[in-house]
């Protein structure tokens, strides 16, 4: 049984903060919220996301599976103006999901969960941890993009710094204490990343939110950031380009 | 002889109002106003424009019949602000439809009319009619188009419903007397119609408009409503898709 | 040696005037300010632009030459907002260009000059001249693009005229001393162009600068207007379309 009222505001937080590494997707649901882990088809970066029930509305549920496509809950998504209500309804008997949006009823099959792989996302322990807005990021990938397929991310003592160069041409942004929420990078580290999937990660971030970096040479960089109020949390891993 | 002044707005919203039916009109044009009918190729979808000479700023003319393609008519729009005044004045010895918008002067060849069908829309006795806001019949039809490729339409005493269904999903838009500005179905009746067509009618109705919709079991829907604050209307019929 | 600082909305300026001609352009920087010339490959349309140091925030330069592709520049104006300032600083020894935005640092490979044509400029004798902004030409533009490929300008006493005509359909917007800046035209003259060439001169053109044209019969039309508070001009020279 699972039963829930939410903001579509934070439904659509969710699903775009999956949808850069999966489309089908399995929710374990438990009488204190839920949590669902992925991976992505060519094993480069992992999301695991803890929502507590808090962040809904309203939240009634025994222990349960959900399998469902994105592609569907974004499509309910499309009718909802921000500031709706959305109510989520398991009707097992028929295996259908059905989401109420004011007058609307979109009843949806539910995906077989035994088909649905959710791994553990390993906690790695890096050296270094940035907080940085979302918006300072985004600048740094989008003058990136222009130059190479692949970014750094480095942090030495009190400077981030984002960079890219190809074959003729370079552009870094350095990010210092004025710029930055915190840092701590007690000795000097650097990782380089593809940009696409790096991008795809941090343009899902609900603007004015902060997101933590933990950074480490040549290690997957651990991306996190909070939702609903504080009521949910989004981590990724992020696998790193070893460059030659 | 024919020569009119009217607010581009209006002449918008008709150009708009024809496009789902057909390109090359006809209009046949009195000394009291001007009407047109049309069916798309297909002969799925007919519509009766009716406009009463009070919709223009200034209207002269004697019974005379102009055919035009409604393209040039939008290109011609594309250079109007919202508020400018249009004036048409047909050259007939050129055989030339004269548009003049501010210090703008468009001439466009007429069309022969002799081979533009103009066909009877058929005054059809349909037993529920329903009258609701473009906006609500907008938010049905765009769920729907999720799901399938064809709505049903039915009304019932006091609900009417925009439903669809596909292979897994099923979707469906309840609104009843708090919705609704009126209804008025005193027997069960449900009809289906593909989505395309009847969506580019309700896309067309200028916003802030009511739409009346005559509804009857498995025969085609009659959709108007009014233009230029009632002193013109549009009616189309919309053929039903029999479903098995 | 070259550095200078500037607005980015005047940059962005200089680059929209030039792109319509040439991607790869070369500047010819002294002390005083910088020029550059430029013809297009198919030798249609000719360029000159001339800013003086007056236009820039700093300027401090040697005698020198700087080869760029627009496009590059391009990539670093849509990282600014509107209001930022933007440094440029030559690095002879690694033939690089370096733009500073924000806390953002930008390298670009330099282009050989040698191998950029910079051709001379004629300074054409033209009989009318017309002062307009450049909203009411690109209105006539418009409203010409739909009718054919090429557009006609006329000037005769106090009234400017920008025709279009086709096959069937043609178009003609007047403009007189209440809608133009200025006018002198002693005697009747008229010429034609390629409609793509022109607009895509006059859309650079920043919203509310006048443009100068000098018009005469079957010559090229000379367009020009300032940019930087008059701190800098740019001129163009667009071949006429000599009809049958």
């Amino acid at each position: 049984m699972f039963k829930a009222t939410l903001k579509s505001d934070i439904l659509k937080n969710i699903v775009n903060a999956i949808s850069p590494v999966s489309d089908e997707v399995k929710f374990s649901i438990t009488p204190e919220g839920m949590t669902m882990r992925a991976v992505d088809p060519t094993h480069i970066e992992m999301i695991g996301l803890d929502i507590n029930k808090a962040a809904f509305d309203s939240f009634e549920a025994d222990e349960t599976e959900i399998g469902l496509e994105l592609d569907k809950v974004r499509d309910v998504l499309k009718l909802a103006s921000s500031g709706d209500t959305i109510t989520i309804e398991q009707d097992s008997e028929r295996g259908k999901l059905i989401f109420k949006l004011g007058n609307i009823t979109r009843r949806m099959n539910l995906l077989d969960t035994s088909s649905i792989n959710a791994p553990k996302v390993p906690n790695l322990d890096l050296s270094a941890t940035i907080v940085a807005s979302s918006q300072e990021i985004l600048k740094g990938i989008k003058a990136s993009s222009d130059i190479s397929d692949h970014i750094s991310l480095s942090a030495d003592g009190e400077t981030f710094e984002i960079a890219s160069s190809g074959d003729t041409d370079s552009m870094n942004l350095v990010l210092d204490k004025s710029n930055l929420v915190s840092i701590n990078a007690p000795q000097a580290v650097r990782s380089a990343f593809t940009i696409d999937y790096f991008f795809n990660i941090i343009k899902a971030v609900p603007s004015d939110t902060n997101v933590t970096i933990g950074l480490d040479t040549d290690k997957p960089v651990k991306i996190s950031y909070g939702l609903a109020e504080g009521n949910g949390v989004v981590r990724y891993l992020l696998a790193p380009r070893i460059e030659d």
